[in-house]
């Protein structure tokens, strides 16, 4: 149950896929040569490797625990994490200033991977706390900057999301909770907030809560909510901890997975009230919180693409080291069962899902750099909205694909995977809170239905397409040699789920108006067609540059032979899905639809 | 989370697509008259409604355990089975001179689904006790018979299969417990075996254990395994159990699910040799075997029947009740989730799969039923050919499907699924054994592609085939009133899957001899294939059925309008996915094969 950090991979899709030497021309990426980035990937593949991975099951085993409103996280999170602290590894991609490395999100990508390869449950307390800074960056006034960035930044203090209250989930119109204030600038804090990752743990000096509440004269819905730093600890002067505030972690959640992350539930100012600063103005709280929500987003989809590494890889050590019955093609005796069809089958397919979200990803991370750092407005603009179209792709599909490669890993072990002490039934487990946290998969896709597909009438949506049009047409002029068969394979597929995709697109953008809940009723396979084309799309760009290296004798050839391979058998079992998604989706919604509520 | 049996369509399913009048008047299954299966079926309702499913979380929570070599099972369970036997519920479908109900496979069927639908982990004891049954009317002795077939259908004593060795998963030849003949007809057994379900408990008075091992000179491989009685205690002249044999549980397994259901590893002859009898002769030990397992194998396709069942009704229950966002349509306030279009594709997702998976499964135990019973013998082998085809697709299928609804049950729920307290987080761990246990779904696909498509030259499989083409005719005939649209789209659907699943039938048969890695690379997609066009079809002849009755004013108009528009889901989301899987298959080979092991 080792995870090795499969840098070589990770470099490739940098380094041919996702423009890492552009991105190093940016103006404030200027560090992020490649051989900064390979050096900075693999220190980080060595303590994600030595010092998390190896807390990952046993953390499971013996999860986090609450006792008396203090929760005691597994054994080993708190060294670790102050390890992390103080390697760096939190501030990887924020300002230098605050204490930061001011690496370009391209390059904290991979890093967050390996991290969620190691273990969700450790990462989670990381990926908060991104998110918290991420809001304080664009939302905080300077004083509150220069209070809590560093401390969150180097890791000596943690951030938390405070969303959810128990009557509302997804539908934050519903928060109830009330913030005072009390004529000196500063909020008295009243209600309570679940599901809170990291809500309360041992692992920092402080927790940071970033909380939505609403003040007394402010409008309903979600145009009335405000947002709010709560510390544990109230701030002295000097900056260090002070006098405990009135926000207490009353019980954590008996789960189904991510066991070792305390999942809190927080009261606030059942004592007179929890002190809170206004972050940025009132009642723009969900603007800010959807800032933490996107770069928290995309941080999931990253959970998911290494959960799915490091089932992938349980897997294929299971699959070589397990013997087992004679070989199809005859044998004399018993064989490994990655010898056998259906293993291989159930083995590629988690690779081939596992390459194809990471490739997307990161390319999405890439676009994310130029959107951030470009010189040029105009290019800045067109890549946001095209990051912006991904998101909601990456975290709904990665985290959807990480559920079924999940249950893979768990089917490749046989009745020894369903043994907890194997490891790979944790994996099955964990995958499961990906869907559906920071947002379901639905949610995600009512995201790429609404905002990113139809607000500008699918123009983004086209401009992507158009793209893989582009990489359709390289595939159409390789010749391809020993491979040729294989990139015409990838081709057709590629071709065929490209104009599913446009047919969705315009099927969506002529009939939201007309039929908001029949356009509704296909959005998350709308998602994941969009998942696996634009996968299909990484994979097919891949093969390309895996074909040219082998026509130029470059690199190495079983490594490209295999990317092509992997490319390959996703387009043949994961694209050719495509079609049945079309129709799903735009002659499916009669039958979604076809119920009264009563006859259910 | 209360269960509440579908009678309604149970009954429908038997009436209407299973022919049930048509059983009934087989030699020997004239009870099974249509009043009488409806009383059954309700008191079974009644009994596992009340009586077994208030248990299933409860035992999830404080599962049976382990203490010294006895297994105490959870709260409720030993009562519970005392009433289960003592209502004659174990022996249902087993000969009335052994005290059984002698009642077909037809009428079993349902109440094998409402019980696991109550509790997969109590519905195990029964499902192995009757594969002990079938196997010792198929292969015992009249001694044998008298002895141990009474105690086991009137559920005072239980049964196990002892297959699994450490070093031998589903590699049978691999087995190395040794019998030794003793010379007065009895042998010594010595092995280990795990992964022994109920392989001890307190529910009942003994345990009888069914076990593969090899006589001194029995041949290699699974040519050399016999099978052999071993009681848990050694039963004395007057039937009841005596002296403690050496067969011992030297511990149960910490697993992902089904936790209540103890999981042993057995130790025999550690003190001098358990005492066992030989079942028929040395070395066909297999064969009776493959009685129990066939048998287990129908039942496990109707474990994941069951738990689909419970998680939709769990789903649905959830749905209607959770408020939360506004309606997309507009509402002024927030409604149930389950006006929200994703909510509702989900249900309709869970709900048409577990209908179609319901329909196949019934078909076929109606099938069994006249291949066991029928007067011409002809027309039994006839059928007897037509369910073993259809037996690795019930299990296959139907479990791979459960997992899929599971997951779905716990997404309907949102976070609160992925708190255990809420139960759905029970039934998508408990439905990950499904497909591995009594030979996973690349055993079952081994098995459709080798002894029951190849061996005969796809011969049932094309008979099958053309019985979904007569369907897709009565379709095309069928004017359809209001619902032309749905039978139309329905029709389209089956007309693409039934050729795609012909195509793959031809490809297999024609390719086995030359490539069989690359035929077996797609034998799970053969089945799951196999599985959506005869379940697609299932719900095609519900369509046809509704729309007669609502055509000639008949019955619950309602109902039946369900039963159309649930058909219309599977066909256009489910049964759409057919073209996919026939690429994959016959495309996909060689993406399976393209990488070394080295390259893994």
């Amino acid at each position: 149950m080792s995870y090795q950090a499969p840098i070589k991979d990770m470099l490739f899709v940098l380094n041919e896929l996702a423009n890492l030497e552009q991105v190093s021309r940016l103006p404030g990426c200027e560090d992020a040569t490649g051989d900064t980035v390979e050096a900075v990937l693999e220190e980080n593949a060595k303590f994600c490797g030595e010092v998390v991975a190896p807390l990952n099951h046993p953390s499971d085993k013996e999860p986090s625990f609450w006792h008396d409103g203090q929760v005691t996280t597994s054994a080993g999170f708190k060294v670790a994490f102050q390890a992390f602290g103080e390697s760096g590894w939190q501030g990887i991609g924020h300002p230098t200033e605050f204490g930061g490395q001011g690496l370009p999100k391209l390059v904290g990508t991979p890093c967050t991977e390996m991290l969620n390869a190691a273990s969700i449950s450790f990462a989670l307390v990381a990926l908060l706390t991104d998110g918290a800074i991420e809001a304080l960056l664009t939302a905080g006034s300077d004083e509150q900057k220069a209070i809590y960035l560093e401390p969150l930044i180097t890791g000596k203090w943690t951030g938390t999301m405070n969303l959810t209250e128990p009557q509302a989930g997804s539908d934050l119109a519903a928060v109830r909770t009330r913030a005072v204030p009390q004529g000196d600038g500063s909020y008295k804090i009243f209600g309570t907030k679940i599901y809170i990752t990291y809500g309360e743990h041992d692992m920092a000096e402080n927790i940071i809560h970033l909380v939505l509440a609403r003040t007394p004269d402010a409008p309903p819905g979600v145009k009335g909510i405000s947002l709010f730093i709560v510390p544990k600890f109230l701030v002295n002067a000097d900056g260090t901890p002070g006098a405990r505030n009135d926000a207490h972690c009353v019980s954590i959640e008996h789960k189904l997975g991510i066991k070792a992350s305390p999942t809190a539930v927080l009261q606030f100012g059942d004592n007179g009230g929890a002190i809170g600063t206004l972050v940025g103005e009132e009642n723009r709280g969900l603007e800010y919180m959807f800032i933490m929500m996107n770069a928290a987003r995309f941080g999931v989809g990253m959970q998911g693409i290494g959960l799915a590494e490091r089932a992938y890889q349980q897997a294929v050590a299971f699959a070589k080291d397990r013997v087992q019955s004679r070989d199809l093609a005859g044998s004399a005796g018993p064989v490994a069962i990655i010898h056998h069809p259906d293993v291989r089958r159930m083995l590629m397919s988690m690779r081939s899902q596992t390459e194809a979200a990471r490739a997307l990803a990161y390319v999405g991370a890439g676009i994310s750099d130029v959107a951030h750092h470009h010189a040029d407005e105009a290019t800045r603009k067109a890549n946001l909205a095209v990051y912006e179209y991904l998101v909601p792709i990456i975290k709904g599909w990665s985290t959807e694909m990480s559920e079924n490669v999940a249950r893979d890993g768990v089917q490749v072990h046989g009745g020894m995977g369903f043994i907890e002490e194997t490891g790979a039934a944790q994996h099955y487990r964990d995958a499961k809170i990906l869907t559906i946290y920071e947002g379901t998969t639905a949610i995600q896709a009512n995201d790429l239905v609404g905002r990113k597909t139809v607000r500008d009438g699918g123009a983004v949506a086209r401009s992507v397409i158009a793209q893989v049009r582009a990489t359709e047409s390289a595939l159409a002029a390789a010749q391809g040699g020993a491979h040729a068969a294989d990139l015409a394979a990838i081709r057709k597929q590629l071709a065929l789920g490209s104009a599913a995709l446009e047919e969705v697109v315009d099927f969506v953008v002529a009939n939201v108006k007309s039929d908001i809940k029949g356009v509704f009723a296909g959005s998350v396979l709308y998602l994941k067609l969009a998942g696996i084309v634009l996968g299909g799309w990484q994979m097919a760009r891949a093969a390309l540059v895996a074909q040219r290296k082998l026509d130029a004798g470059e690199g190495d050839a079983a490594f490209l032979r295999a990317k092509i391979g992997t490319a390959r058998f996703f387009a043949d079992h994961i694209l050719s899905g495509a079609g049945g998604l079309r129709s799903a989706i735009v002659e499916g919604s009669a039958g979604v639809l076809a119920l009264d509520v009563e006859q259910f």
